[in-house]
């Protein structure tokens, strides 16, 4: 199709397609003439990926480019991981992985998960933001890092093992499967540390026997 | 104490006192004459508090001033959750308040807490950060908001209990307290995160049965 017909079917206007290509988060395409160029199928869907990513993840136009050029970088069977790892995180405090106390915690990551038998890389992306997040715990809480880990450890597998169910072909339609996966990633994260936030209050609660206040609920949420 | 002597004793300098005192982080001390005040135990105590908050868990200035600010207003009861609940997390996607689908995933998370005997507060923040960050979910994978929901729960009591031990007092020492829970909820939340992006790629192995190549891994790591 020509590059109109993909403004139309896609709904993105023209400038926004070309400011796509210029930014390489879509593929030019085949030149078929001076001015003209063929497009596919695998444009348009990956223009309604680019979309999505914008609208529902609220990702900026740089991380998007960030992210897709990781993934299209990435060997076939890790591009989904290439392009979830190249979304940048909040830094946090900051760690020198140089240290023993990061050292430390690479150590009690990684052994927490050869213990599950799960196949993750010493050197993926994930094992080294989970290893600095955990290197600040250790130096602010000094837990026994080997032991206080399990919980974490399992309650994320089953979370996972929700998420990724029997017979998902991550390999089925790439545009598809990153969408499901950036997506899914990104969505849960803010949902799933409000429901944390949410547990702790109702934990401490239970634990405390310190309830709510009876009379008319108070609204503390700034507007 | 004179001022002397908390900047000696806490380590802190005294120009930097003074901004914390001005930016209302910390409590002028009791003035004793024309140019003197009198500091105490508690100030010295808030000081370290501040200093953790700043070193241990990256926030800033502004961000420490907004949480302890917020614990300062609350009810005694509610303290540790109105400091946690003011430090402010991504936004993600915009999520109107007022449209169908944000009172849908309300429902949904309120339904799933009331389930499990959750005590917590219809108007709480976490409630709604939980509910806002649902909408977009629910936008975007349209599933069984009320089943799908439940591992989610299960696996954040789990932590939460686990986090949150028989016979922690969260009034034992309010400036402890305040460390406890701002520190914990804060530090694990990147940590937790990563972890689950562990598990995915365990679990899409897995289930794929697609592996991990031979060969030196190669890190994807931008230095």
């Amino acid at each position: 199709m020509k590059v109109s017909e993909l403004s139309a079917r896609s709904g993105v206007p023209l400038p926004t397609i070309k400011f796509y290509i210029r930014e390489g988060l879509l593929p030019a395409g085949a030149r078929t003439g001076k001015n003209q160029a063929e497009y596919s199928q695998e444009h348009l869907e990956r223009l309604s990926l680019i979309r999505a990513l914008r609208d529902e993840a609220g990702l900026s136009v740089a991380a998007i480019g960030r992210s897709l050029a990781a993934a299209d970088r990435a060997e076939p069977e890790h591009f989904l991981e290439a392009a979830i790892d190249a979304i940048e995180r909040p830094a946090g405090a900051a760690v020198d992985v140089r240290t023993a106390d990061f050292r430390k915690a690479k150590e009690a990551v990684l052994s927490v998960a050869r213990s599950r038998g799960w196949d993750v890389e010493d050197a993926a992306a994930a094992v080294h933001d989970a290893a600095r997040a955990l290197a600040v715990i250790l130096r602010s809480f000094h837990p026994d890092a080997t032991s206080f880990l399990e919980p974490y450890a399992d309650a994320v597998w089953s979370i996972a093992s929700h998420e990724i169910q029997e017979g998902w072909r991550p390999d089925a339609a790439p545009n598809a499967a990153l969408r499901f996966a950036v997506l899914g990633t990104v969505l849960f994260e803010p949902f799933i540390l409000a429901l944390r936030r949410m547990a702790h209050v109702a934990r401490t609660r239970q634990v405390t026997g310190v309830t709510k206040k009876a009379g008319p609920a108070k609204s503390r949420r700034k507007a």
